[in-house]
C-alpha cells in the first residue's frame, strides 16, 4: 500500500494516519476533512503529508473513513463510486448496522471492510491523534465475507501490522454489544457529569471536594457531542434497551436504601465486585 | 510526634502510616486491626513496627481511625476514653455527621479532629497502602473550633508534612457535598458494572469488546462493599437524593431518544462537557 487516504483527520483517523507512516515511511498519506482548520493542523502535526478531494481517490490503495457515524452512511457511497477496484476501504465507526445496510447492494461493496477498532481517548481531533492507539486492543469486524479476498487480506495484513487483535461478528450482534460496553458508559458519565454541574450552580464547594474516583467515572462526558449525538441515534434501539436496564437497576438500589435493606445492598456491591476479574481479562 | 497507633491497617490507615514514617524515621507505628491477616501484612510490609491493643493507647501521641464508618461511631467512644490528654485522634471516614453527633458531649471531645482525606483507590486493605497517596490532595477539615488549640496545630502540621490542602466545612454540608462527588459516582459505577454483568450471562462476548472507557467509568465498582455499606446508611437521606437527581437526568435522556429529540441529546452533553474546566481545576 502506497497511496493512503485519510477522510476524517481526527483522533481515530489521524492515529491510524500516524501509525502507519511510522511502519511504512514510503507511504503518502492524503487528508480529507470538511473543517479546514482540522486539515491544517493534521499538515502541521505531519499527520498527513498533503490535503487531497473525492476526485483523487481513484488512486487510493486504503481509504480510511473516519467521521462522524450520520455522515460516513451518506459519503460512503460517494467514496466507492470514486474508488478503484484494488482500493480497500474501511470505517471506523461506533455503530455497523446502518453502514453495512446503506452499501448492501452497491457495486464496490466488495471494496469495503465494516471495522470498529475498540480504541480511544475523550479527546477529538488531530491534537488528539497518538502513535500506538491501536496497539493490543481489540477490532470488531463486521460481514468479513461480503470483502473481496485480496482485501481482506491486505486490511488483516495491516490490522496486524498495528498489533489489533480480531473478533468478527455480524453488524447487529454488534450493534447490541457495544451499546453495552461502550454506548451506556457514556450515558451514565455524561448524566453523572450533569447531575453534579446542576448542584454546582449554588455550591461552588463541590469540586473542591472531588477526588479521583469522581474524575475516572465522569471522564467520558468530555467526549464530543457532534461523535456521540449521530452514534446514539443510529442506535437507538438498543441505547433504550440499556439504559432501561440501567435506571431500573438504580431504581432498585434506590429503594433497597429507602427501606434500609443494607444487606441488599452489600450483596449488590459484592456480587458487582466480579467486574475486577472480568476487568483484569481485559487489561 | 512519636507513638502514632493506626487503627484500621488498610488503604488508607496503611499509607498514612508509610507517609509518616518516610517523613520521619523515629516513630513508632503501631497497628490495631480485627483482621489478625491484616495485621501480619501490615507488619510484613513494614507499614506498622508492631501490634497494640487498646489498653496502650495511653502511650499515644497521635491516633488514626481509619476503619469503616458505622464501626468507627461505636469505636472513637472507647478509643477517647483511653487516650490521654495529649493525644490527637483524628478519623478519615467518609461520613462525618454522624461521628462527631456521637462523642460531641465526650469528655475528651477536644482530643478529637474529625476530617475527610479524599485520596484512595478502588483497593483495599494492607496491601492497597502506598505512599504519597495524599500528596496535593484535600483534606477536609470539621469543627475544628471544637479540637483542642495545640492539637489542632500538631495535626496541620502533619497534612502540612503530607502535602495536603485543607478545606474547613461543617459535617452536615460535608456529607451533602460529598454525596454528589464520591458517593454517587460509586453507585453509578456499580450499577454500571450490574447492568453489563446482567446482560453477560448469556452473552460472553461482550466483554470482549469492552475497552478503555468502559474500565474507566467502571472502576469504581470494584470497591470495598465493607467500607461502602455504612458509607450508604450513614449517609442515606443525602444519597438518595442525588440518586433521584441522577435518575430523573437518566430517564430524561431516555425520553428524549424515544421522542428522537436529538438537538436536546446533543446539547445536554454539550453542556456538560463543561466538566473538562471543572476537571482541570481538580487535576
Amino acid at each position: 500500500m502506497k497511496n493512503i487516504y485519510v477522510i476524517g483527520v481526527g483522533l481515530i483517523g489521524g492515529s491510524l494516519a500516524l501509525d502507519i507512516k511510522n511502519k511504512n515511511q514510503n507511504v503518502q498519506i492524503y487528508g480529507i476533512d470538511s473543517n479546514p482548520d482540522h486539515l491544517n493542523e493534521a499538515l502541521d502535526l505531519n499527520i498527513i503529508d498533503q490535503e487531497a478531494s473525492y476526485t483523487d481517490l481513484s488512486n487510493a490503495d486504503l481509504i480510511i473513513l473516519a467521521i462522524p457515524v450520520d455522515v460516513a452512511v451518506i459519503e460512503l457511497p460517494k467514496i466507492l463510486d470514486h474508488s478503484s477496484d484494488n482500493t480497500l476501504v474501511i470505517d471506523v465507526g461506533s455503530t455497523k448496522s446502518d453502514i453495512c445496510k446503506r452499501i448492501e447492494n452497491h457495486s464496490k461493496r466488495r471494496n469495503f471492510l465494516a471495522m470498529h477498532p475498540i480504541a480511544g481517548t475523550e479527546y477529538s481531533g488531530p491534537r488528539a491523534a497518538i502513535l500506538n492507539l491501536f496497539k493490543n486492543k481489540t477490532n470488531i469486524i463486521c460481514e468479513v465475507e461480503k470483502t473481496a479476498f485480496k482485501l481482506q487480506e491486505k486490511a488483516l495484513q495491516l490490522f496486524s501490522d498495528l498489533g489489533m487483535r480480531i473478533r468478527y461478528m455480524n453488524p447487529e450482534a454488534h450493534d447490541k454489544h457495544i451499546a453495552y460496553v461502550s454506548h451506556l458508559s457514556h450515558i451514565s458519565s455524561f448524566m453523572l457529569g450533569k447531575t453534579v454541574i446542576e448542584k454546582e450552580k449554588n455550591e461552588r464547594d463541590i469540586f473542591d471536594m472531588a477526588g479521583s474516583g469522581f474524575e475516572s467515572t465522569v471522564r467520558l462526558a468530555k467526549s464530543s457531542p457532534e461523535m456521540w449525538t449521530p452514534i446514539f441515534k443510529q442506535n437507538k434501539h438498543n441505547v433504550i434497551e440499556t439504559l432501561e436496564e440501567y435506571i431500573q437497576n438504580l431504581v432498585r438500589f434506590k429503594t433497597a436504601m429507602e427501606t434500609d435493606d443494607f444487606d441488599e445492598i452489600f450483596n449488590e456491591m459484592k456480587n458487582t465486585n466480579h467486574i475486577k476479574d472480568i476487568l483484569n481479562g481485559i487489561a
